[in-house]
């Protein structure tokens, strides 16, 4: 449970696009749009996520059932329903225990609510499934006041998932704090741009869950003054939403289930943004790539061939000419136009490391993107085999 | 090597549309605009497949080897070498054995021809990588010639292929020959039709080859009236031609690397084929549901999951409403606009099996479709973990 203090907050998400959308996706989508203008922001006070049954698949039980966990939130804050913004991770198909979730709500609010780091850490940890280590970030931003103040604002990040991740819209759940003030049609529009560059270029397993959401919430506790789009302020504060939202999204991938490598893709010069997402996105989904990070096997072929596969959103080409092509493996040039002779050896033993870093370049324009993923391995694989049963 | 006597054949191809191309692909592609009409068919008389070496990604060198191999081909059987299509699997990024293959050719060409149903087996025997099985398929069709008479002809397809495998026009190799006569253009037509059904529609690991090709030559020599689009005759082929396409796709879904099973998922009740088609591709592509699978666990919320992510090839969703939709594992329904008890151990016995059949209803028109995979399991991540080195 996260809670807003002394009122409600402005409150922004991202939810996956999933055509089979949780029911608490559906939920937190209403409520937004109840408490908002319906461009997927407007008020929250609090947040409430579940782990162990994603409350997807389950009908119109599976909605009421979510509404009740809801309710039971807005009942202990005393706050609106439409306040309250809910997520579920687990399993598909099984059913949310109301009675359950409403009894450790009784607990947690309000003698539970603490608004310290070991609390946020705490929710970290709880809303953890089959991630192996926690995920938060956070980082203090000095803005450029209008005024010549220098306010300083946080923004801290948690988030959990680790598998069925797959970028398009969001993914996993993530829930990112900060005590600035900020106009809810604004703070949609910041948490899409970060988004765009960070949850949405980080892959797994290639599947896009079914409740993937990113919530973001700005409560003005630091009582600095609004961040207005377009200055100086709301530049910085942008900058500093997509690190925390990058740091935590690199969280996601390096702990990818059964990985053990972060494999990172930086794609420049290419024809524009959007084909430098594409492109790198295309080379850390590819499971024969992916297999082969896992081996330490310098295999070159299977980047280029994952380049060519890279597509834009609406499913026309990149512009890539192999003949303009470069890449590198952990640092050493593999390709240029043509193979490039190098020493294997070497550059398997640099693949060797917690994260291996395979850089592009298109040679066609200025656009730069970055993607994150994980090697494929055989625990991904026997942790999938037996997962439900 | 495969030879057409007595002249040249009419000739179709479908080429991977990943953005390398390798050389041979752009080779075949030429040499079909050369003896064509710009549309994908032409002419040709001998086709030579190579394997071990992709002959992709190789520069300018790898399209002078393609074409030196290409030219020793001609030289043997005495035709044009824009009459020579190629196409090789294997590595990426290696250079072409053109003196091994060179003498080779001289070895097969002419003395090692045989027009045989042995000769044929030898040929799909010869052009396995990691292959764990040959690949062939015949089928011989009776047409309605248009003069009342009764022609026979055989349609023979033989293909290599098991891994770097997704749909995306053609995929593998795949070379189908038939004694039947017809016009080059309306084969380019017959054969692309065929391939949207069959070839396009198995992923073994979601990544898309370089070096995909599927060839259809007709040779003429049943001689047999010309079979003209439109006609009776002509759709009784494109049933064949289908049917021998079919066969190859779901043999090489079932050899997947590393697989064990084959998962068959047939789509009814879309909006419309292209629909079915992409909602059935992305079921047999989740790596979720493919190591599901691998475990004999009916975990049908994976599938929901996939299908959600179902996408037509320009990026637009599918029309797909949770509420209407039915799926069935191994012949049990499991959920019908929410989730339907059943026991989970008569269904996961029924799972342990060579072919595992999901079907999806989407209760929205009636689109069908189907689509082809296999399970993802351990031995795919040790087989590709360690391919080049």
């Amino acid at each position: 449970v996260v809670a807003v203090t002394g009122g409600s907050a402005s409150a922004a998400a991202v939810f996956t696009d999933n055509l089979v959308q949780a029911a608490p996706v559906r939920l937190s989508r209403d409520h937004l749009a109840a408490t908002g203008s319906g461009d997927g922001s407007g008020l929250a006070s609090g947040v409430i996520v579940t782990s162990g049954c994603a409350n997807a698949a389950t009908g119109a039980a599976g909605d009421s059932d979510q509404l009740a966990v809801a309710q039971r939130l807005a009942d202990r804050l005393g706050r609106p329903a439409e306040e309250m913004l809910v997520a579920s991770t687990g399993l598909i198909g099984t059913r949310l225990p109301v009675a359950a979730v409403g009894g450790a709500v009784a607990t947690l609010v309000p003698d539970g609510l603490a608004a310290t780091d070991e609390a946020f850490a705490a929710v970290a940890t709880a809303i953890m499934t089959t991630d192996s280590r926690s995920k938060i970030a956070s980082l203090d931003v000095t803005l450029d006041g209008a005024d010549g103040s220098r306010p300083g604002v946080r923004i801290a990040g948690l988030g959990k998932g680790v598998g069925m991740i797959h970028p398009r819209m969001a993914t996993l759940i993530g829930i990112v704090l900060t005590d600035a003030r900020v106009a809810p049609a604004a703070l949609g529009s910041m948490l899409r741009d970060a988004v765009a560059d960070t949850y949405n270029q980080i892959s797994v397993d290639g599947d896009t869950s079914t409740n993937d959401t990113v919530f973001l919430l700005a409560s003005g506790a630091a009582d600095a003054p609004e961040i207005v789009p377009g200055t100086p302020a709301a530049d910085t504060f942008q900058a500093g939403l997509a690190a925390v939202c990058r740091s935590l999204a690199r969280q996601h991938a390096a702990d990818g289930e059964g990985a053990s490598t972060l494999i990172t893709c930086r794609v420049t010069g290419a024809a524009d943004r959007v084909d430098a997402r594409a492109v790198a996105r295309a080379v850390v989904s590819s499971s024969l790539f992916k297999a082969a990070v896992h081996g330490r096997d310098p295999n070159w072929g299977r980047i280029v061939m994952a380049a060519g596969n890279g597509r834009r959103p609406d499913g026309t080409q990149v512009r890539l000419e192999v003949d303009r092509l470069s890449v590198r493996v952990a640092g050493t040039e593999v390709f240029h136009g043509e193979p490039v002779p190098f020493d294997a050896a070497p550059v398997a033993r640099a693949m060797d490391a917690a994260e291996v870093v395979i850089e592009l370049d298109l040679g066609v324009g200025d656009g730069v993107g970055e993607a994150w993923g994980c090697d494929l391995t055989e625990a991904y694989v026997i942790e999938n085999s037996a997962y439900s049963t």
